[in-house]
């Protein structure tokens, strides 16, 4: 691990959702770029109250440049994923066949080109996201090959006076090792939200809850938020 | 000219500004599309409201099985451009060396990504958008090699159930040519709305405006519009 502090990113864009993979992807852009612009979208998710609340609580904690939320009621009104349409049921376990109904359409492209446009003014070198390949159930907007498509379209789409590079640092990281990770670089995992079910306490049954706490056994850690189950079972 | 009616495409959406290229962009569509779909930014544009109303209008025209308006708030906020920023003056002349002033960062990417989200629920086969690739002053994301690229990234980004193109049947025609090729189609032109600098009367000055009157003076037939300039000279 490399622990020395080498800032050869001058600006750069993360993509923040408030989970845990953007939330690492943050300390990691932390230690490695100069100055910070976070960005965060209400696209009428579930529990977009409550990953706005992480949003701005990691704001408070990064203290980014700047910050932009993207209210996108749109997305909402469109539907097809169980993640914006109450009348979709959520899953239960992380293990399914195929691509799973918590798919949001073509969401991080969306997303990227966003971030690209505020790139472009504000002459950022860099956009990170945490996405994850391997653990984000074959969501085809999490794979690397989608990455290296969307930074070879910026090449063609925009002025390209200066490179726009996309970074994501977690993309081949298991859960456990994500968690490992920002543990040492001191992400404060306490403000992190990952429940799809729940805005107050995270309920410990869905499949985001499930990896997340998967994923903290594994590392060997304790996750720092209380969980309704392990509320209700453990304590 | 083929004028035969031959509906190859079963569900599309059509990108619309308002403006006369994406108007003529519908009216083929509506000649080769079954179902109609159409989408529309606000994204803080000067003339934001004047768009809109020739969106609502070309909606009644057109009777597209529905419709959908993204309010991009954000986009004004990140500025960058003559289009969505005040303080930036907008250029009077059509001819300029370099990407002008008023490119609007990635736009076309934010909008075909938010299209493909659609088509994605909805199964549409393909997306309409109504970019011109000699006459829009070398904006990044009006070229040929931009479109293909964002094809390609659909294919890794999307479910992928079903191919999503995306047609640009006006990318490599002369503005003059648009006009004809409308005029042809029964296009509504007193519907379109292109004048960059007022919500009203069409200036006749700003560089929208005379690439508009350029058009239909080289096409042979007379813009339905009025427009100030003209109003004060010619009548």
């Amino acid at each position: 691990m490399n622990k020395t502090i080498n800032k050869q990113t001058e600006r750069a864009i993360v993509l923040l959702s408030g989970g845990m993979d953007s939330l690492v992807t943050a300390a990691i852009a932390n230690r490695d770029c100069r100055e910070l612009f976070f960005m965060h979208a209400n696209y009428g998710q579930l529990t977009e109250k409550r990953e706005l609340l992480s949003f701005n609580e990691l704001c408070k904690h990064f203290k980014p440049k700047q910050s932009r939320i993207l209210n996108w009621d749109w997305f909402a009104q469109i539907g097809g994923s169980a993640l914006t349409d109450p009348s979709i049921e959520l899953p239960s376990s992380a293990e399914q066949e195929g691509i799973p109904i918590t798919y949001v359409p073509f969401r991080n492209a969306n997303l990227l080109a966003a971030a690209v446009s505020w790139a472009e003014v504000l002459h950022a070198e860099a956009i990170y996201i945490g996405a994850v390949e391997e653990d984000s159930s074959g969501y085809p907007d999490c794979r690397e090959v989608f990455f290296r498509d969307f930074e070879k379209l910026i090449q063609t789409g925009t002025c390209n006076e200066f490179p726009i590079h996309i970074e994501t640092p977690v993309l081949h990281l298991s859960k456990a090792e994500i968690v490992k990770l920002g543990m040492e670089l001191g992400a404060p995992f306490a403000l992190a939200w990952s429940c799809y079910q729940d805005n107050n306490v995270a309920c410990g049954v869905c499949a985001s809850c499930r990896l997340r706490l998967k994923a903290f056994a594994q590392a060997g850690y304790k996750d720092p938020i209380p969980y309704r189950i392990r509320q209700a079972t453990d304590e």
